[in-house]
């Protein structure tokens, strides 16, 4: 068992890049993961998995086909499977993801970042 | 799709009970959970899943027959499956838990609380 616990903030401040997933637990097959954000990511779906986003510092606006959804510090929002998104941040924002092991951030294996743990 | 973020801290302000899990979304067959706990609750496990807690406030240690973990807001512990295990706070603490739709908070349906979602 691990003998710590996760600090999230102190994981976050192990580097600087943006959109950069780091991966910093495991859970029931699913990833960890804290990222930073800021500027417009691109569209993208998860066509077998839900995606969960929790703010931990800054502001997330995840905009849908039908609309957008703000969220600010210790608030969360779950993108249903299937739903095309485009997460964007005026400034920079720090996130707790979750998502299954091997799940790629932009929708496609092609194009996803490397999410080293840490 | 849901039109608003989830504000983990204003859904706590919708109750008072300890150890009265509710439920405040839902992902790839998980419940999210808020929950508020203070003193000690009964060493169980989780046959089936992993279990996860975020200190959103407040400080909680996770007592384990190999030893003991603390946390406090911002951090995370995910304890394996079937792993025995013994929530207690010492002041009282507001944390966020994901478990499978279903799970007995005690690890036995007969002795679980209900998880109303609010």
């Amino acid at each position: 068992m691990p003998t710590q616990a996760v600090n999230l903030a102190d994981k976050l401040k192990l580097f600087d890049e943006l959109w950069a997933p780091k991966v910093v637990g495991s859970f029931n097959g699913h990833d960890l993961i804290v990222v930073k954000v800021k500027g417009r990511f691109v569209w993208h779906s998860h066509p077998d998995t839900d995606d969960l986003f929790l703010v931990l510092k800054g502001r997330l606006t995840i905009e849908m086909r039908e609309g957008a959804v703000t969220l600010g510090p210790g608030e969360l929002y779950v993108v249903p499977r299937g739903l095309e998104h485009c997460p964007t941040a005026d400034e920079e924002t720090e996130l707790l993801l979750i998502e299954p092991e091997g799940t790629p951030n932009t929708g496609d294996p092609a194009t996803a970042a490397p999410k080293p743990k840490i």
